[in-house]
């Protein structure tokens, strides 16, 4: 069985096919008499309003995509949850896209979301330069920059302040007496890892004397690139090796945290972990863990309200940046030795 | 600056809409320096091909959608993950949707996907039965059901055996000596939590003598429910509490795990603990836990592949149900005590 058409759902209820547009789409201007037998028709051919016709007449869907940098950690998912409250409570429909940390996929769905006339997009980019996304503001689909600051005039952000977060950490494992600490993260392309690691560079610097911070670079954020970055710890000579690393999420620092473990280094005696995000399951890790705490859900409940609130007033909305500071949570993996 | 039309393309490029439309749709028919011209006039306008129009044409876009019951729950990003896989590998897009088990949102993003005209639809349904599913695809769209059983000949299902998953977990604290067993999870109505209470209640009934299997009723399955049912536990009389708990999923007995710790309870020396899943942080955990292992990614591929055949196929496909085997892995959370 076929979707019924437009023309079916006349023909049954014999009257023109404008009338049963109208139905759609100015009911008032139907008499009640012939919208019940328009409707009656409908149900009994299981009808079902074709999206793609009311789009193109009315230019938009009622849909906002939100694409996220990694669907499986679950900051992104906490986040998006913040994002449907607001959505649910617009009548607005949440498209989830994952871009996998990868820039040609996260075009692809860039571009599907802008040809499905979306009414907007909450987007945490993979490269913080990005003149695709410059091209689609420009042709008017309001995007609103998630977890990621800018400057640039033409769209809202929401953020946590990231240079804030990573010196929160760095002065804790310092005043704990690490003077060999690492940072664990990347690819440095996403702005939230270079912000938090200059953060923590310049609680470093700033420490001074004997004070050093590494970089042990990671191919992406996830639980598994912690386990490799555990690896790539226990191979350095141990009377060099950092005491102390701050990972740029919780997932890399659980990863690097079961590694670490499972070759016998006991944390934090041999090597003090901090995280970032608290997300929930730092906290019920095999060793606890401290972690630099964002305010997820309320990231993503702002960045759709502002998303929202320019969706309405069009033109006239005034873009603004909404910067949160984060707090650090200090828990058993980076307690003094 | 708004999206610039077709006819405006047409004018730039001193051509008829028709041809500007054939460059679109059948390039091959227009001549290399008039195609030329019309790409460039569309480069210079910055035109997006309208997928709504394309889609009310050809009938269908070129996305699937997926209908998870909780975005934040591990589990399903996994499985989104091998869906994902499946569905970059043939050029399609995955529009993810939360239902967040709840019934009418679930409805909602139905409609929506079916109004959208998606390709195919992946769904773990909130319920067993839905009528609403019934129409969908009475009226066209491909449905495959996802870590959810069927017999029902009209559609491909992919799930795992929750019953012999609800038999294993059972068995093995039976055997660890275990006779006041309790079952964690609800609402009853979502059908893997039915069959792996199921596979418990037999496995329990089979033992004899004094074994019992009581039924601790969660409002849903994530971890602020695993940490409410600890509560629960906590309140009832310590003569007659269950001495193990086997929870419909890890999330639920991750934070029945915390909160048992919270308040002074260990485990698994006062109560011992298997989840449901085996999800990464399932053997990170402060107590690592025993858990049913299924295979997420996989589960997602296999279902997207499956869709993508009935896609391709149309009316000659043979629907199928494909069940994979759970296997149990047991850890310190259910270790004798």
């Amino acid at each position: 069985m076929a979707i019924a058409s437009i023309k079916e759902v006349a023909q049954l209820a014999s009257v023109s096919v404008g009338t049963v547009s109208n139905v759609l789409n100015r009911p008032e201007a139907v008499s009640p008499a012939t919208r019940e037998r328009v409707l009656n028709a409908m149900s009994e051919l299981g009808f079902v309003r074709n999206e793609s016709a009311r789009a193109l007449r009315s230019g938009r869907t009622r849909t906002m995509g939100l694409v996220v940098l990694d669907v499986t950690n679950p900051f992104f998912t906490d986040v998006a949850k913040g994002v449907e409250a607001a959505a649910d409570a617009s009548g607005m429909i949440v498209t989830l896209c994952n871009s996998d940390q990868d820039g040609p996929r996260e075009r692809r769905y860039l571009d599907h979301l802008e040809e499905q006339r979306v009414q907007g997009i909450l987007i945490t980019p993979v490269e913080a330069r990005n003149p695709h996304l410059e091209q689609i503001i420009d042709r008017g689909t309001p995007v609103v920059l998630l977890d990621c600051r800018t400057r640039k005039r033409n769209r809202c952000s929401v953020a946590v302040d990231d240079v804030l977060g990573g010196r929160l950490a760095a002065e804790h494992l310092l005043a704990q007496g690490h003077r060999r600490v690492a940072f664990a993260g990347g690819p440095r392309s996403i702005s939230q890892v270079a912000d938090r690691r200059r953060g923590a560079a310049a609680a470093v610097a700033e420490a001074g004397g004997e004070a050093a911070l590494t970089f042990l670079e990671t191919p992406s954020l996830s639980f598994t690139s912690g386990r490799h970055a555990g690896e790539q710890l226990l191979e350095t000579d141990p009377a060099r090796r950092p005491t102390a690393v701050f990972c740029a999420n919780d997932l890399l620092a659980l990863g690097l945290l079961q590694e670490l473990t499972a070759r016998g280094l006991r944390v934090p005696d041999d090597v003090a972990l901090v995280g970032y995000d608290d997300i929930d399951y730092a906290a019920a890790a095999a060793v606890p863990l401290s972690s630099v705490r964002q305010p997820r859900e309320e990231l993503g409940k702002v960045a759709a309200e502002l998303l929202l609130e320019e969706i309405d007033e069009g033109e006239s909305h005034r873009h603004r940046h909404v910067l949160f500071e984060p707090e650090l949570v200090v828990r058993a993996s980076s307690a003094r030795p």
